[in-house]
């Protein structure tokens, strides 16, 4: 039996180009010995026969409990998406001392960008005064700004502060805005130590100049915020979607947005991708983009670069430092699409 | 003759919605006299019976020597735009001690903001892929995402660092951009502490992934950044046009960005309004606004705030210390639109 | 049976005082019953009683595997101690879900308020000072400033990076430091992504001129700062001893600062109390304290709003929070004195 | 007639080790011609000799109206200390255009760093520590830190929020200060801005845990803390005397601190040197040092890169950017020693 590390990667989705380029390819194997099946989950036989020596698992591999049992030196399991699946026996691998971690934190920057540029167009009117001045009916300077809102000292609603959150805190300090914050999973002072306030959510709702919408989908949030939740947003608040369709009643949203009772960008549906002949395409006064907040090459290698570095610290006996942990009780009710 | 203080307004093209609110009113009343003019530059024989008195002038009323040596008692100008006028004695009004002043710093912030949420939409192409999913040609996640950038990480030159580029930076830095400026104003060691590397003209427009244009005209910059200069951007970078259009050829700026050589927004045109049947309109690829980075409501109460925080310090004999001192070389060779 | 949460204080050798003051015993209540033992660990028949039933344990009680076996509801052990004692079967707890946590975090701020105070009376020689001016032997400006240093662009070492290193450089980002860090247990990676430049040992104490000495003893690295180790510290360096004396040779350590090789500051002794007698006492050029660096009563008030925090976090079945977590192989390798 | 300009050096008490070491020649010899005299003030007729060509003056040179007359190609005055002497006309030379600069800013942050250096030694204890732990008579931990207080979240009161202020600053934000300020020549607003809250000097002498004494010497401010307003500051409070001995009653301030009314930290005298024999080198309790707060080599390094960053701009017909500019009212009010 070999007694070099064996590192199996299956990570479909995720392709051989977004998680196995030729360097983590060349680093992988100074590491030790690699299997990899890209383009579909791994077939069931190729899956059993690296159970009984494979050190690190970098995909979403099935691993119920049995297989699990027949994975003597797992180490690791290195989901390079950004949520849980449901299909790992979390409590087991915890029980196990298994590291399960996600790459969450690696879509996190991207997706804050997206936020803060979104937000910006929104309360500055930017994508709408492009069309104004393409059309020849531009106003200028003040004129042409009666609705012109700034970030700057604005209050800001954060609904949902894990990843998505921490990422986008630091963006939006520069513009002194009023921050707060609603996370059922956080304490309030754990939010105050953030430099967030904690808010409930009708309050949120009610006295935010902008909006994110970034909590994770769970088994137990699908639409928590329903057309009366969303009825509370005041008026002309600017409202981005970013994190799951799922969070929201979706209908009810575009249809505010699209009457001007909000302004607000989307990128994520509850179908994807959307239907060609959806409606929600011609929804007026919304910013659309079809999911590609968090998915663009730089988040890849932030990817790469965090799972390497976790890899050889688990290799070496350390504890990861780069990845996100698995909590078993959350990663459980956590929901995948 | 009544030894109040005498404050004259004189603000246009700024209006009396602008400058001269409820609150400003009120506020100068305690301090003073008031003697205001709105809707055009004060008629001369107004101007000139102020003169013996004024204490304080609010606006870019001309200032030549003469009028200056018939104000005994003329302790400062607050021009309340953002740019420096030739109508006034700069270098007289210096060597009597009364402080000119621009509002130049309150602009600032909202142009800033305008530059980083324009930057994000050109990089991650956030307003083209809008046009996409409503004609349903979008395509998901890293799928679409193909032409996508991040600010994070990037190389951003800014030209010219004076207020704009102040306001800016502390925006950019949670990017961790790599932050490289051109400023002929300003030494090496001067951008150095102030977290900035200096950069050759050329060199900025080669390397910079990232180019924000925030340079002031000057009777000396006129079209510095011309057809060759803007021939060595970088292939595909984003550049910002915020200050002045007069610093560019601007024609040539317009083709090259039309043609996809690198991406574009502008802010600022030769001719404002740009004529009805003018082609700039129909210029792709730039995301035009018409004058709008700086002048929203948010930034005529920034100029409120400054400038009545600074009458009250001159009233008291003490120093001002929110608007912008002209340099007088500087305020002799800036040109006024 | 009740059904109530059963919280069980045995934080010995913290006392009342410490970890339980009126509003820590009133919150307790509101969440459940409490039992509790002061002034020595609590007594066998004690804990037994408790285990049936108890859901949190904040304390050090001694929990080997067979006793968590009889403490079928145990969610929680919070350790209100800054390290980890080899009395718990972390693995065990690890397996059961049960969060081991302890309050290191908590002292943190403290002790890198100290690691600045002290580094800053080295640098500037400023204990010095006041004996020279005492005695009438001070000179003045810069003629008493001939062996100053100061913090501002200084390279500084980190010789371990946990809580006390994150905490410390914070405090020492203003002054602009060029910081590196060791710390074998951290890649380089996850050090430069912290803003800090990961250093061999040798290179390290080679080149710091001020070196802070953050390590937690573990079993693995009693006395890594051998003397061979302390006599490649640069010379008139400033050395802050600040987390365990275990790590260095403590008498060469003396014995170098001692002959002014180079400035010390030390907080910790291989033995606490020191003997009466103990010639360390009359060692020059030191600065002593008595291991005052963390325990303040500013640091208990911070254990108790982190203890108090996480103790309803995970009575709602939420993750905690804010108390650090046992990596059960390093909380292993842990020494305790 | 040479028409390359001349630098004359005249910066005694300055030495010519302090700002005019080789790298300075070769720099200023690459500018034009130079004339120094150094270990005196220059002798008139010396002065006389250079005023028809000098271009710069480096040093503290008496320039009343009559010398400014004789002087025509003078362009600015580099007083490289840290206050303004009344042998300037300084109205003159801001009628003409003369920039007047001061070194101040260089000095701020070793004087920041001291102040908070001190602060902590206040607060913690840290120099008493040392006493006791000598003299065999420490207690351990919690029991010996029974008086040791925390900057973190302490209220911080600043006299005086000019170059000492904003260079402390930065330093006290790690620490999550309450930092109020007290100066009669900003406004409100303007400390608002800056990140501080004004406060009327009896409320912040109440009500600070640590009070930083940084206002300049005017000829207004003599004593204004006089025995009154010391009687008002907070029971044990830390004060640091970092600026001028004269804005305090002196005799008093050392009664009340040797008493053990409040915790001091002293670095300025009312006469330097502190005559031999005299009681004020028994005072109790007080952290002395001999005005070294700034005066290190570190602080003239900085003088001498500001200044030959100041002369070259000069020299290009560009405005300084590095040295403080002399308000011409504030610069007449300032008292030198």
């Amino acid at each position: 039996m070999d007694n070099t590390p064996l590192i199996f990667f299956d990570p479909f989705p995720r392709t051989e180009a977004m998680v196995f380029t030729a360097d983590v390819a060349a680093g992988c194997r100074q590491l030790g010995r690699v299997v990899s099946h890209f383009g579909s989950r791994a077939p069931d036989d190729l899956v059993e026969s690296v159970l009984p020596e494979v050190d690190i698992i970098v995909g979403q591999t099935a691993m119920p409990v049995e297989r699990l049992d027949r994975a003597p030196h797992l180490k690791a399991i290195l989901n390079v998406k950004a949520n849980w699946e449901p299909n790992i026996d979390y409590a087991q691998a915890h029980r196990r001392g298994i590291h399960v971690l996600s790459a969450a934190p690696a879509m996190a920057p991207a997706v804050a960008e997206y936020c803060l540029g979104q937000a910006i167009s929104l309360l500055r009117g930017l994508a709408a005064a492009d069309t104004l001045f393409r059309g020849g009916h531009e106003a200028y300077g003040i004129g042409g700004n009666g609705k012109a809102k700034t970030l700057f000292g604005a209050r800001v609603g954060l609904i949902g502060y894990g990843n998505l959150g921490r990422a986008l805190v630091p963006l939006l300090r520069p513009f002194g805005c009023d921050l707060i914050a609603h996370d059922p999973w956080l304490s309030d002072r754990y939010l105050e130590i953030e430099g967030l306030r904690a808010a409930g959510l009708d309050d949120l709702l009610e006295t935010s100049d902008v909006i994110f919408v970034l909590a994770g989908a769970t088994s137990e949030n699908e639409g928590f915020l329903d057309r009366a939740r969303l009825e509370r947003i005041a008026p002309d608040a600017s409202v981005v979607l970013a994190s799951r369709a799922e969070v929201v009643d979706f209908d009810a949203f575009l249809e505010l947005a699209g009457n001007g009772r909000f302004r607000a960008a989307v990128d994520v549906f509850p179908q994807e991708p959307v239907p060609a002949e959806s409606e929600v395409r011609a929804t007026a006064n919304v910013l659309f983009t079809a999911h590609l907040a968090g998915g663009l090459e730089a988040s890849y290698a932030r990817i790469r670069d965090m799972m390497m570095d976790d890899i050889r610290q688990i290799l070496k006996g350390l504890p990861p430092l780069r990845m996100q942990k698995a909590e078993p009780r959350q990663a459980a009710m956590a929901r995948s699409r």
